[in-house]
Order: C-alpha cells, then structure tokens, then sequence
C-alpha cells in the first residue's frame, strides 16, 4: 500500500485558509482532516474536536515536554499545536492528511515531513485582505492592525512552498486544491511500486 | 503574461497515448496540440493537419538539416517530427501546449523543454497491453511483435518523467491528465510574478 499524503494548507491570517479546506473535505470525504490542539477559547461555534482540541496550558506544556507534536507555536499569547501521532498513523494507512496551519506551523512541519504537499493560500489582493480580516467580528482593533501587518510580512514565505493557490472564489480554490492532490499521487517517485509490479508481470511472461 | 507550459504525454506503444489525448483536449478546448510531421502514409481516417503533417523523405531531410526540429526520430522506417517553430511561438503566446510522443522523442523534447511537464501513460497491465496492440487492425503480425517488446523494454523509462497516469479508462486518465495542468498552474515557481504582484501591492499601501 502507498503510505498517504500530507497535505499542508497554510498562508497568511485572513487568506480564508479554513473556508478553502472545508470545501475541500466537502468534495473529498476521504481525506483525513488533521484536528489541532490549542489553549486558546473557543469563538462561537467551534467545536472541540471538530475545530480544534481545545486543552489547557498545562497539559499542552506536558505534551511540548514528551515531543507529543508535530509543530507547536504561541501565537497571540495562545499555544497551537498539531499531535504527531495522530498524522504519522493516517499516514501510514495509506490515508491522506489536510493539515490547516499558520506559516510558522507549517515551516516546521516542512522539516519533519520533507515529503509533504505544502500549498500556500493567498488573497486575490491586499485590499480584499484587509476588508476579510476587518470582518472578522471576533478581534479587537489591536488584533486586526496586529494580523494585518503579519499577513504582510508573511507574503516572503511564498518560496518556501510547493504550490500557490489564489482564493478569489472559495470554489475555484478548492478545486485547484484536489487537482494538485491528483497530480501528486501521479507523481512517479510515489508511484515507483507500480512500475515494479509492471516489470514483474514482463518477468512472468 | 505567463508563458505557456509544453505538456508531453507519451509512453509505450498501445498505453493509448492518442486517445487520452483527444479526450484532454475535448474537455480543455484552450489547449493547443502540436502536430507533428510524418513520411509514414496516413492510416485510414488520417487527416492531414490533424493527425500529422504528412511530407515525403526529402522535405523532412531538409528540415532535419535546417534544425526545424524540436525533436525527429526515425521509426519503423519512417520519420516523425515536432517542428519547433510551432512550440515556441505558442508558449511565447501564454498557450500551453501538448504534445503527444514515442519516448525517444520525450527524451529530446527534455533536453530542449526541462520545464516542460512529462507525462508517462501505462497500461493498466501487460496483458492488456498485449491485447491493444493486436486490437489495431492496421498492423502486420510483425510489427505487433516489435510493438510489444519495444513497449516492455520502454517501461523503465518512467523514472524520467514527471507523472504516471494508468490508462485503465479514458475519462479518468484525462481527467488526471487535466488535474496536473492545473497543478503545474499552480506552482510556486511558474507564480514567482504573482508574489511580486502582491508585494508591490504593499509597498504602495
């Protein structure tokens, strides 16, 4: 069986990373949607264990002791972080992860899964950037100058990944995210047991 | 504007090169495909123009001399070519092209395109395989048996590719087909204005 694929959706605050990735699952029941751990309160509506596992600091400092996490990070005064064990067993059924993290996340999950698909969301523009964080009811006017200028200065980190996605229409995201999911199971270095198995068979005759 | 991508989808004899290939281009009518030239007579149902360019053995010649060619093989007695001209001018263009060839001519096409996109077609197996190339009435028993151990000795050429697409049916592979455009699209690589879009976005701000 071919060990599954990690896939990381990251990019700046307020590209709409969350709403592309629900999107997605909603086309590819099965994937393997990857559940974080973080310290921070639920906002309205979350769900523990759907949008998060929400834990208290103590614990998540315990878990950063036992190396218990893929990648961690405090942002913003909260921990987040992302359980190792959870991703490495998906991955090794053979089933594919969806991984949603910031670009700090993702920088360190980069260096423990080399072979993962790391995709960077961006807004259409900086404009559409500014009016998406502003409508986020949630923040105070500190946390949105805040998010604001490190989308900014996140933008950099464009190279660091594999693929661009432009989030102008949450559909047409999604889609360009299934297609690169496609494209790298046909990919032939996750593909050289078939090649085997061809070779064999021409043994055989 | 972006220049175009050359997607090049070959294989060995009888993975149904063709066939996919007509099916990717149904459903992205934006492509261009490039037509090669050919000394080999047509096969019934040819057209000139679609299927080949058919020109006798001197003309090619010449062509060959004047390095018009962006790869030429001679198989089977006969002359195959992808005038070069035709290629250039469409990337230059923004269009993506695709080009469906042996993999002799794959391996040219590389040197020449190394950010051209290779995609390896395979059968779904080596009996079926065997069964598609006797399946083509226009071929003497002869040229059958040449087909196939030529495409078994082809086999180990998929670790010169970029993607793998088994041809098990036509919809599916084209839809693979298409999925790898829309990756390719994607990469940060051939997205490097984008970011610099985004950027000078922000220094105006």
């Amino acid at each position: 069986m071919n060990r599954g694929i990690l896939i990381v959706i990251s990019g700046p605050s307020g590209a709409g990373k969350g709403t592309v990735c629900k999107e997605v699952l909603r086309n590819a029941p099965s994937l393997c949607l990857s559940v974080s751990t973080t310290t921070r309160k639920p906002r309205s509506g979350e769900i523990e264990g759907v949008n998060y596992y929400f834990i208290g600091r103590p614990k998540f400092e315990e878990m950063i002791k036992e190396d218990q996490f893929l990648e961690w990070a405090e942002v913003y005064g909260n921990y987040y972080g992302t359980p190792k064990a959870f991703v490495e067993n998906r991955l090794k059924e053979g089933k594919d992860v969806i991984l949603e993290i910031d670009i700090q996340g993702a920088m360190k999950a980069r260096e423990k899964f080399p072979d993962g698909v790391f995709i960077f969301i961006v807004p259409p523009s900086m404009d559409e950037l500014e009016k998406r964080i502003k409508g986020r009811a949630t923040e105070t006017e500190e946390e949105i100058r805040l998010r604001f200028s490190k989308a900014f200065s996140e933008l950099k980190y464009i190279t660091k990944y594999d693929y661009i996605v432009v989030n102008d229409e949450v559909s047409k995201a999604a889609q360009k995210v299934l297609s690169i999911i496609t494209a790298e199971k046909c990919k032939v270095e996750r593909n050289l047991d078939l090649y085997l198995r061809l070779e064999n068979v021409k043994e055989g005759n």
